[in-house]
C-alpha cells in the first residue's frame, strides 16, 4: 500500500510536511526502520502548483527517505496546493513513470490502493482511454489507467462525478470479467484551486484516509502525520472529500 | 536511431564485441564525442543465452559508456548467441522498460528505427496484442508493442513469416490512419538458435544493416565494428537475413 | 544494517541462494514488508568468480527487490564463489559506488557494521590507504576504506593477518580521536579461492553471522536463509572464519 | 568537457535559459545529436537562490535532455540568480555526488575543465581539506576537491582571492609532483549575491568563456546559448569576471 497527502492553503514549504512532523510522509516510507512494519520503497512523487495552471512534477524511482533532491526541494519550495505520495508496488516495475502523481493539463492525481484483478481488466480499461489521451499514457499502472478515465467522463464540469463515473466503469469491467479480488480506491485529484478525495473499496476495506482542517488549511493524509490520531478525522468508506479555499470540507456518500 | 549487433557462434565472451573493437557498440553509443555525429545515450540493453531456454536480460536507462556493470558484466559473460543494443529515444522515456531488447518466454527482439505517426497508431495495433500477453507490455514504445504483435502470427513455427505478418499488420495501420511519415524498420529477432533480422523501410530509405560471416560465427551489425566496411555485406532493403548454426546466412525479400 | 552472504562450493546458480531460500537474502531485503522490521533498501551488489582471476560485480543503487535485472542475472550466473549484499545505509549516500561488495585485481570485500565515529576517523583513515591505491577509491564509505587498508598489510601473504591489522588500525585511531561510538565490524573477504570472514565489536554488540558446511559447500551469512536457526552455527564474536575448498572452515579469535 | 551557465538578474523561469534558447545548455548537452561533436551526457546539475540563505540543488546522473524532472522544474522555478551545468566526465563515475553545482552552507561552485595528472595530486590536494569540511567529500571529482580547497582561504572574505590562492594550490602540488598535464580551470561561484567566474588553464587553452551584461541581468556561459557570438563577450584568458546586482561586470587578471 501506498502513503499520500495532500495540502491546501496558505503557502507554505513543502518539507513542513514532507520531512518535519513526527510520522512525516518521508518518515512513513521508511516506517519500517523502525517501529512500524511496512515500507514505501519503490519511488515517490511530489505534484504542486505553481505560477503556472498546470503543476510542476517531481517523480523518482529511488525511496523517498534517500534522495537528497527531495530533501532541496522540499526545503526551497513553497505552494498553496500540493500532493505527495510514496509508492509500494502492487507488482508494476518501479520506475519514474509508474510513480504517483500523474499530471495531465492542470490536473494531479494520485492513488492509494489496487484495482484488483487488473491484469485481466487492463485491456477493457485502457481501450475507454479517451483518443487524444491513449499517446499519454507512459506506464503500465491501474493508477494511470483510472486517471486518464476521468476524462472521458466531463471532469472538467464535474469531478466528483468523474470519480464517481470511473469508479462505475471499473465495478462494470470486474463485473463483466467476474473478478473476485476487491477494488480499493484511495485517491486524490485537483484542478489546481480545489481537492476532490475518495475512499472506496468494493469490500469492507477501503485503505484509510483522514484530514485536517485548521483555519484555512486543509490537509488529507493517508495516515495521520503525528501520534495525535483523535485530532485526525477519519473520511467515511465509499465517501468523498472536497476541499475548497475558504470553504469547510465537505463530506458526501460515492452512492449518490 | 539505434544501434545493435546480434552474434551467433562459438562461444565468446561479450566484451570482444561490446568493447574491444575500434567501433564497438560502446564506441558507436558516445561515438559523437569522437568524430561521429551521434549520440545513442538514452539507455541500453543485453540479451543473452545461457543454460536456460530463456534468454538474460540487462537493461539500463543510463548511457552504455558510462556504466561499469556493463563493463563487468561484458568481461565475464560468455554466450553463443546474444543481442547487445543502444538507444537513441525517438521520443518515449528514457527507461529500463522501453530500452530494448525485449524478452518473452524464450524470445529476444530488438529493433532500429521508427513506427511513423506511432501516436495515432499506437491504440490499434495495441489493441492486435493477444490477450494472454497484453499483462506483460511493460513500456510505451513502437518497438515492444511490434514484438508482442509477433506472437499472433504463429511466431513460434515460422519467425520469418511472423515478422512478414506485424509489417503488413503495421501497414494497414498506418494506410487506415492516413499517416504520411514512414515506418523504418531494422531488427533482430532469436528463439536461442537462429537469428532473423529483418531491413525494411515504407520509403527508400531503410536504417543500415551489415552482416559478415566467418567460419561459424555470424555478426549482424547496424554499421560495421571497424573501419572496413569493405569486409562487410550489406542486407538489401527490404530483405530478411536468416543465421542459424552451421549454415550459411540465407537472405530473402520481405515480399514474398 | 546490512545483510550479506557469502558462498563457496560446487558451481551453483546465484539465485539458489539469493531468491529462492525462505528467508533469501532479497526476501531480508524487503523484510520489513513481510514481518520483521528491517529494510535494507538502499542498493544492493553481487561479486562471483567467473573464468577471470578478478570477479564480476554487479552494483545498483535500487532496493534488491526491484531490480529486474538483478533477477535475471541470478537466474543466469552461476559461481563456485559468490558475494551478495543488501545495504542499510549507516548515513552515505546512496550510490553505487557505496554498494559492496568492493573489488580491486582479484580480491572481494564486502562489510556490515560500521565504524563509528566515521567522520571524526575518515580522514586519519583514509591517510593510510596506500598511495597506489587511493586513485582508486570511488564512494565515501567506511567499509570502503577499510578495504583498501587492507592492502598496506600484505594481505597478499595473509589475508587473515590483514584483516586483524586493519582492525588494529581503526582501533588505534579511535582511542587516538577519543570515539565513543563502538566499532562494529562483520566482514568477508575472498581471493577467489578462500573465503575469510570476520565477526568483531569494540563493544558486546557485533552483528550476526552464522555458518553451515554441507559437504563441500560452505555459507556464510548475516542471518538464517531458512527458518531452522538450529541448522546454523554461530560465528563467536571477535572470530575468523576461514573456509577453503575441500577442507573443514576454521575459527580462530581476533585476539592471537 | 563540461558546459556551464550562471545567471544573475531580475528572477527568472530557468527554462528561459536552460530550454528555449536557440543553443539551451540542454540543447547543448545533446548537440552532438545534431550537428557539433560533443556530447554531455554524464549527468548534470541545477543551483539556485530562492528564500533562503543556502540555495537549492537538482542533481541527476541521467542526460539533462532526457530527464522530465529537470524539464518540470525549470519551468516552475524561479531565482534571481541561478547555476545550470552538463557534465562529460573526464573518468570519474557518473554519479549524483559527481555533478554540479557544489554547495555548502550558502556557496554554489561549479567547474569545467580538468586537474590534469589529479590521480597523482588527489591526496596531496584531499590533504588540504579543511578538517570540519572533510567529511562533507561526497564524490570523487577533481572539481569538488578545488571547492572544499576554498575554505582555506577566506572565501568568505573575498572569493576572488580564494579562488586565485586554490589555483595557486594546485599549481604548486603539480610543480611538486612534476605533472605534465594541463590544468584547465572554467568556474563560476556564488554567495547568493554575487557571480564570480574563472578561465584559467596552465597552458594556452584554457576553456571557452562568455558573457553579456543586458540591463541587471549578467549571462556567463561556456558557449554562447545563439548563434550570434558577435553579441557576446569573451572572458580574456587567465582572468576573473565578477558580476554584482546592479554594477557593471568586472574583469581582473588572475596573475594580480
Amino acid at each position: 500500500m501506498c502513503r499520500w497527502l495532500s495540502y491546501l492553503g496558505p503557502e507554505a514549504y513543502l518539507d513542513s510536511l514532507l520531512f518535519e512532523p513526527k510520522y512525516s510522509l518521508v518518515q512513513q516510507s521508511l516506517a519500517a526502520r523502525k517501529s512500524v512494519c511496512a515500507t514505501q520503497g519503490d519511488g515517490f512523487g511530489l505534484g504542486w502548483y505553481g505560477d503556472h495552471a498546470d503543476p510542476g512534477l517531481y517523480r523518482e524511482a529511488l525511496p523517498a527517505w534517500n534522495d537528497r533532491n527531495l530533501r532541496s526541494l522540499a526545503r526551497q519550495l513553497r505552494a498553496r496546493l500540493f500532493f505527495a505520495h510514496v509508492r509500494a508496488s502492487t507488482g508494476t516495475d518501479t520506475a519514474r513513470s509508474n510513480c504517483h502523481p500523474f499530471a495531465y493539463d492542470k490536473w494531479l492525481f494520485m492513488h492509494n490502493g489496487q484495482i484488483g484483478g487488473f491484469d485481466r481488466l487492463r485491456r477493457r480499461l485502457e481501450a475507454k482511454i479517451p483518443d487524444e489521451l491513449y499517446p499519454f499514457r507512459a506506464g503500465t499502472t491501474d493508477s494511470e489507467t483510472a486517471f486518464y478515465l476521468l476524462f472521458r467522463h466531463g471532469i472538467e464540469r464535474d469531478p466528483v462525478a468523474a470519480l464517481r463515473a470511473v469508479l462505475v466503469d471499473i465495478e462494470d469491467e470486474r463485473a463483466a470479467a467476474g473478478i473476485d479480488e476487491p477494488l480499493r480506491f484511495t485517491a486524490a485529484l485537483s484542478d489546481g484551486r480545489r481537492v476532490v478525495a475518495v475512499r472506496y473499496a468494493s469490500d469492507d476495506k477501503p485503505p484509510s484516509l483522514y484530514w485536517r482542517q485548521d483555519g484555512a488549511t486543509t490537509v488529507v493524509v493517508s495516515e495521520p502525520l503525528d501520534g495525535e490520531a483523535q485530532s485526525w478525522n477519519r473520511v467515511p468508506a465509499n465517501h468523498f472529500l472536497i476541499s475548497a479555499p475558504d470553504q469547510r470540507v465537505a463530506l458526501c456518500p460515492v452512492a449518490a
